[in-house]
């Protein structure tokens, strides 16, 4: 996986935010299938769990068992999500690489996704860095940076303090996160641009949702202004509780497509992920928000009609 | 309808290029309806049907009737998409406002599309230049621009010759369509950029097909060079034979979100829009590939779960 400062580094995170809203229980066996599959493709991290309660998100359940079970690429770190301390326990002992910390920028939507106020938030990401920073990868993310269905617009400023407190903590990389598809490309330009002032395109992740689609354009504009991590979900698996069947996350063949159409070079095998993609809606029950899947590439040619060959 | 330099022009296509391929028979009545429910949202341009042969398009093949019985808003111009002198007299006659004549950038789509050459295209369209530009308004399309299903990517010189061909006829207003949704946004801006030297923002439509999920990072790229006039259908209507499940048009209420977001004006109320879009799984008998109908704006808020109220 050779990379330049050009490269576009692709997050896998389907086997997370991609499966955890699926109503159809997707077997174990098949989501340890799905993430060893995904180890061969050029992925750089894959977010291969969550370690939340089990009533909140029973789809995800059996971390434990999935991060215990695959097969590790020795080039990809494989993520858990995390909302607090008892959860950095279960990952840790599930041999989590990275632990991906999350509150949201919004209080509304802290308190509705992670029950507490985000001071609570911080109060156990301090404890799990204390305890576990010399052990593990910390990630720190900022859900609803872009805007909240509750709350609306976010304050940028807020985002900023909250980018300063995981750093405050000891935790150097930071995930901003649309997290129900509402940033627009110049939103993006701004907040990145101000957070870029404070750490590194290395340390920076952008996690956008195509909810209104703009998952692509968002793309873009932070690559302008030299964002270089973006997470994405293959078959753009995921969605929004607030919005029933629109898209989910950005997805990862459509982006990867985009990138090699324009020249941005990536580590990511297309024409695999597309076969990968292809599988999903047999596994759940339902079709993808994939174009890439339905199309295909600009470069896999159809034959004309046979007709034409007595027009000319 | 107010419109200042920035004002980014929505050109309505779901009654032509987005019926086209329903395979349910949409009754007349209904056609109409749609038609007179759209000339009151600020679309400059509405393409209301095509004159081509009915067992090519059924779906289109009352186009005679519903060009007469629709209520014409004096602001609106409508539209009817012409392949040869027949459609076009046929168009005449059934009082359309302009003609939108189409041939492809590649000699096999036309070949495939319209069962001659683009040679013969040309012919055709000379004799409609003479006999009618006096009587009607003429639009040029120049169809797979941006790459062809069958062969691949396109000669930007070709589509520079064809405008000229257009341009030489007398037929000042042209179309860059991506017919089947293979344009990318750096591509995107070199054709329009090239476009532009030979005439002016007012004369100049894209045409874009969201088929790889990159329709909206195409009218940013065009926009930013220039391009104010933009071709979409409501619910994402329309799409390719060959890429079946695929989107068709670009959305128009997700493009009109997406400026709304951005502050780019439009002339167009998102909320009616969103209103009509939403009938539309009733009307075909399927869901529409729209973000907007499904996830609303932005600002249409939700309420906070109520055990919010215990955890402060």
């Amino acid at each position: 996986m050779t990379t330049s400062p050009d490269t576009l580094i692709v997050q896998e995170v389907a086997p997370r935010d991609g499966l955890q809203i699926e109503p159809t229980w997707v077997p174990t066996t098949e989501k340890i299938k799905l993430i060893n599959a995904l180890s061969h493709m050029g992925f750089s991290r894959i977010e291969a769990g969550s370690f939340v309660s089990p009533k909140a998100i029973p789809a995800l359940r059996d971390g434990d068992e999935v991060f215990k079970a695959i097969t590790r690429h020795p080039d990809i770190i494989y993520v858990a999500l995390i909302p607090n301390l008892k959860g950095a326990l279960r990952a840790l002992d599930a041999q989590a690489d990275e632990l991906n910390l999350v509150l949201s920028a919004s209080q509304t939507h802290n308190l509705a996704n992670m029950r507490m106020t985000k001071d609570k938030s911080f109060l156990g990401f301090a404890e799990i860095s204390t305890q576990m920073k010399e052990l593990v990868k910390l990630n720190g993310t900022v859900a609803t940076t872009f805007g909240c269905p509750f709350e609306g617009k976010i304050d940028p400023n807020e985002v900023m303090r909250l980018v300063e407190n995981y750093l405050a903590l000891g935790i150097q990389n930071i995930t901003l996160a649309d997290t129900t598809g509402m940033a627009n490309p110049v939103q993006v330009k701004n907040i990145v641009r101000q957070v870029l002032t404070l750490i590194t395109p290395e340390q920076l992740t952008l996690h956008f949702h195509n909810t209104r689609g703009l998952g692509l354009c968002n793309v873009l504009a932070a690559y302008e202004i030299g964002a270089r991590r973006f997470d994405s979900a293959i078959g753009g698996l995921g969605g929004c509780p607030f919005a029933p069947g629109a898209s989910g996350n950005i997805c990862t063949e459509d982006l990867v497509n985009m990138c090699q159409e324009i020249g941005i070079p990536t580590t990511i095998d297309l024409e695999q992920v597309i076969q990968l993609s292809r599988k999903l809606p047999a596994l759940l029950g339902h079709d993808t928000p994939s174009q890439l899947a339905k199309a295909g590439p600009n470069h896999h040619l159809h034959s004309p009609p046979d007709y034409i060959k007595t027009l000319v």
